[in-house]
């Protein structure tokens, strides 16, 4: 597989101002293609620091570098004059560039704009249709150097049009992949369970990405070793079987949307602590006017009395964050809204309020669904926030296993 | 001005399957408190990369090295072991992590999870209250290295309580520093608006940091240049005027809490298109109970008919996304709360539904706040979730302004 680097030249990366997605966005149309990517670099508008960076890459082991930005008509834009500089190219007037330039202001360009139509010798134009600053690709002593602009909006369009292509015809690797979705255990349970699993792995490789509440399995190897790949997947099936949510790139919102959709059902929330939260979840999927028609967020003991028909004397008795209060949320929510599967949550988020016998984080939830009710309580970790996102998650993985294996 | 690097460990960002958002959090973070960035440097779960990229920092000028990732239990983390083994630092068991870890599971910890309780001799432990991973800073021949978690929920906190004071108590830099929260206005209409400010700076900076319908402005200068830095505020203060929501790190969702608050008030929604999302922004605000009782997502036509009373005519005469409708709606809903500020939302967050008179993003909501109601339209770009993002923030803005200026 051959390497490539990317670096990202600009004063706002670097301080932070701006977040850095050029370098995600390059690494992955890269690996679609099958680069491995050795290193990702930021720095700033210095002649100095480009022309180390150059000087790194053409003594490292990778053979493709992207550099974005420093490519303008600004007095700090000297990308293309330091890398020039560095490979002992000159620079000559291109008419091509004179060209565009003319036809993207019309005649009206200003005296800095020219500096954009200089190239070096040799070097290949990437036309850019929607800013003034063309990019280009060297080809030097084996190795490829690609400079781009920096604004995403612009260098996104370059790279689908020109610099994918042109890459693809220079390698031909295949690489193997498979993701899966895996909820309802922690990492290190995970770890622990693959472990046996981990120790056979010879050419294929598993790597866990965890997120809030979720976390992506990435299966990789080489198009050569497509057994070892298969029985790596078959096994990692066998293992975490009901764990697994989906395996093709589905979110966890998309497989629940899915499932009620597979069978025509409606659901329909009544929420406290979490505030709106699962609703919103289900809603950013487009198509979720199929299976929601209403929802309900009863945060005070009102709300829930009021419109749930709870019993105040059950939250007097049992409090408020309850399996008994639960019971009765969820009951009021079905004989309103008449949804297929109802679902009612109550929990403590946080940070104020905790008693002895209820801790933060404490989250009580029921289903209701197919004439089966389940109410459980589970404790969350961390701030307010992470506390109603996390509960949200496992209650929509919860949803999808009584839709799926019925318990 | 010290100078840091910030190194990310973690092939999710390496291969750009996730942005790192990381780099960019801590190179603001550090240069607020007075560093100068050289350099972001990402690497993947790569054990001589690791080893490589410490080398590489021990013999800069830089100072400060801060690297994020490779803590975790499992077997692609070892960012401590190749920090430890290149600093020639041995690992041993540390009680106060074991007790950390002990406290998280609550007894019920995976093998693979004790990996997580050595660290190298010497080192300070950062406690890590989100995860089970803690972080570390090592001092070392005039150097610092801070090893902090990747997930950007556990390693902000630990970066604000622990890793910032310590490093504010070895560089004694005393900046002077305000943040204002401007909404209401576009990024570059800011720009147009403050660029006599902007001439004027000699000693003192003004930033703009923009996040989705939202912009924080930072103005920044040394202790020394006291005068001038009062008067930049003072103008910023002039110019910015109403569009100005908050100079004390407080959030939009603060805001609006604490002015329900002040008045006494009770705020609900009935949301359509934005499904729960502006309900559970105020919700993830502790103290929400006071100013939110109940709240409705009214998804479906049926559902603002049956639980709004919306008339079947006027949807079917002027369209769900209306004037009409959203009127129809918040007065439902203020005789089913008696809220003192109810809020409707109806809206079409695409990708598909557009019509010759609607197109994707245009949202139309109405407020009604001590006996004025407004209704106003509004389209909002991008992708699906921006769109009811952008206008969850927009709408809260409009809430802000009513509340505080009566239009």
């Amino acid at each position: 597989m051959k390497s490539a680097r990317i670096i990202s030249v600009g004063d706002e990366v670097l301080s932070g101002r701006i977040i850095n997605t050029n370098s995600s966005y390059l690494a992955n149309e890269l690996t679609k293609i099958g680069f491995s990517i050795s290193k990702h670099i930021a720095i700033g508008d210095s002649y100095l620091s480009i022309e180390d960076e150059i000087d790194n890459f053409l003594i490292s082991k990778d053979k493709i570098v992207l550099v974005t930005g420093g490519l303008g008509p600004t007095h700090d834009d000297f990308t293309k004059e330091a890398v020039s500089k560095k490979l002992n190219l000159k620079l000559e007037l291109r008419q091509e560039a004179l060209d565009l330039l003319d036809n993207y202001f019309d005649g009206n360009q200003a005296k800095s704009d020219y500096k954009q139509a200089y190239f070096p010798v040799g070097s290949i134009l990437i036309p850019n249709r929607l800013g003034t600053a063309e990019g280009l690709i060297i080809e030097h002593e084996g190795k490829t150097i690609v400079l781009l602009v920096g604004p995403p909006h612009e260098n996104q369009p370059m790279m689908e049009k020109y610099v994918i292509p042109y890459l693809k015809k220079t390698i031909m690797t295949n690489i193997l992949k498979k993701e899966y979705l895996v909820m309802g255990k922690s990492e290190s349970h995970c770890e622990d369970l693959l472990s046996p699993l981990y120790k056979k792995l010879i050419n294929v490789a598993v790597n866990p990405y965890g997120s809030i509440g979720r976390i992506k399995f990435e299966i990789k190897g080489l198009n050569k070793y497509i057994d070892e790949f298969n029985q790596v997947c078959f096994e990692f099936e066998k293992i975490m079987d009901k764990f697994i949510i989906s395996d093709n790139y589905d979110t966890i919102e998309d497989r629940v949307i899915s499932l009620l959709k597979e069978k025509g059902y409606l659901i329909s929330f009544a929420e406290s602590c979490t505030g709106g939260m699962l609703a919103s979840m289900l809603i950013s999927i487009s198509g979720a006017s199929n299976v929601l028609s209403e929802s309900f967020i009863t945060y005070s003991e009102s709300a829930k009395e009021k419109f749930l028909k709870v019993n105040k004397e059950t939250i007097d008795k049992y409090g408020v964050v309850s399996f008994e209060v639960c019971e009765e949320m969820v009951k009021g929510l079905k004989s309103l809204t008449k949804a297929d599967v109802c679902v009612s949550v109550s929990g403590l988020a946080g940070p104020t309020g905790e008693t002895d016998s209820l801790k933060i984080g404490d989250i009580c939830y029921s289903i209701f669904v197919d004439n089966l009710l389940i109410t459980e309580k589970k404790n969350f970790k961390g701030t307010r926030d992470l506390i109603r996102t996390k509960a949200s998650f496992w209650i929509l993985y919860r949803i999808f296993g009584l839709l799926t294996y019925g318990k």
